[in-house]
């Protein structure tokens, strides 16, 4: 039930996999079983109109629990997405970044879970939820 | 943003358009944004082998939040639930009443949506999570 | 790509595992990658106003994945479903058997999706459709 | 039951609200309640490894059952997602473009549904699959 990795391997590690997250991401906040993830949002997360697209909130969504399952078994790249679901509720404000709470619900041997609440920073309304299936390889017993 | 119906009218209204209801389920707590919800687990929930079965669980979660939606908007027989996705995480106790603890996330003129996360009495464990979102049909402005 | 199981003997292991499916639910059709399940519909299984009821469609979308699965790696009655997506689209027609027409999108090792599009009899119109992922326990190399 | 814009009509809509889409998209084909579109894959839209990244199929669903509904109702910049589920089952080919075949389930006033199946071209195994909710703005009745 402990963290494998803190923030800061976290984060050199998640910048080695996927070079892009450094510029678009960062890790606000780590625990146990929670993490909070920024967008930085910028135009090219934008829609017309100013609002952050669909396709950024899921990779926020899907960052957010990748990093949270890293955290807890260490440097797997190899773990896949392998089941999403997401309801968009309200319209994300232009001008402020995406802030994703992630919660760890289940890290079993083969599929880990977690949900993803994402709030315009400064709001405390979610503009969008989304739940995260992985499926994480064999890995030695700790 | 207060509740329209309070425990016990949600509870009388419930058992009027359910009968059903009254036996299986029983509300613990209800506040403006959260209800929890108790499954009075029966051998009728049950799967061979002694645990809550998958629409067991479903229809607490369907339960709780039109319970929840229903305490906001008053009596509103004709909400219907248009989706809902549900992670199946960890087996329920057998002999256990499973308690739901639903927020709504969302209550917008046309659309809600609320998330669940069951336990088994006595465990701090999700057996499983879902959403649900409901439409409901066009009421007056309050 | 074969069947593991035929019609018959798929009905009959499901009556096994499940004896309360004899009475509920008949196979219509079974190819290798498509089951059509047809759901008896009874009283117990509606609602107030006669539709059927979101448990009774969330079981039979399930049983159909399962079937699916069966039918194609044989008796292994520990598969479990870990996630569900439903979307409730039309009433159900009342006084109408409810069919679910389930495709297998994936079997492997580890993990198996099938779609179920549902419909009353006698009608063209989707009231509903599902995703089902089951987890299916190791099993030998065939 | 027939579209209200054609495949060149549709297509000249999309470039004009979303700009962007024309460089990444193409309309295949489309009938009354299908429209295959296909993402002409670029280095941007590859995870580290040469497959398709999640987000980019994420968007080519989304941009699916967007173009499918405006071909239906006409131009209605405003509809927007309210619900997405998605399955990743395989890992795309790398070098290969991405199809999504999308069949419209649903299209009421208020909400409409449908399924997206995503292939590398060349394969008939899916990728993926997703179901998208789009809320539609009130229109005149036709």
């Amino acid at each position: 039930m402990s963290l494998v990795l803190n923030k800061t391997e976290l984060a050199d590690y998640l910048a080695e996999v996927f070079p892009q997250i450094r510029s678009d991401y960062a890790i606000d906040d780590l625990t146990e079983e929670t993490i909070t993830m920024r967008l930085k949002v910028e135009d090219r997360h934008l829609r017309p109109g100013g609002t952050v697209s669909g396709p950024s909130m899921f990779a926020l969504a899907d960052v957010s629990v990748y990093a949270m399952v890293l955290a807890r078994i260490g440097r797997q790249a190899l773990a896949v997405t392998t089941n999403c679901s997401l309801d968009f509720m309200r319209k994300p404000a232009s001008g402020a970044d995406l802030i994703g709470r992630c919660t760890l619900l289940k890290l079993g041997r083969a599929l880990a879970v977690g949900d993803v609440l994402m709030y315009s920073e400064g709001s405390d309304k979610p503009v969008a939820r989304a739940t995260m299936t992985y499926s994480i390889p064999p890995r030695p017993v700790g």
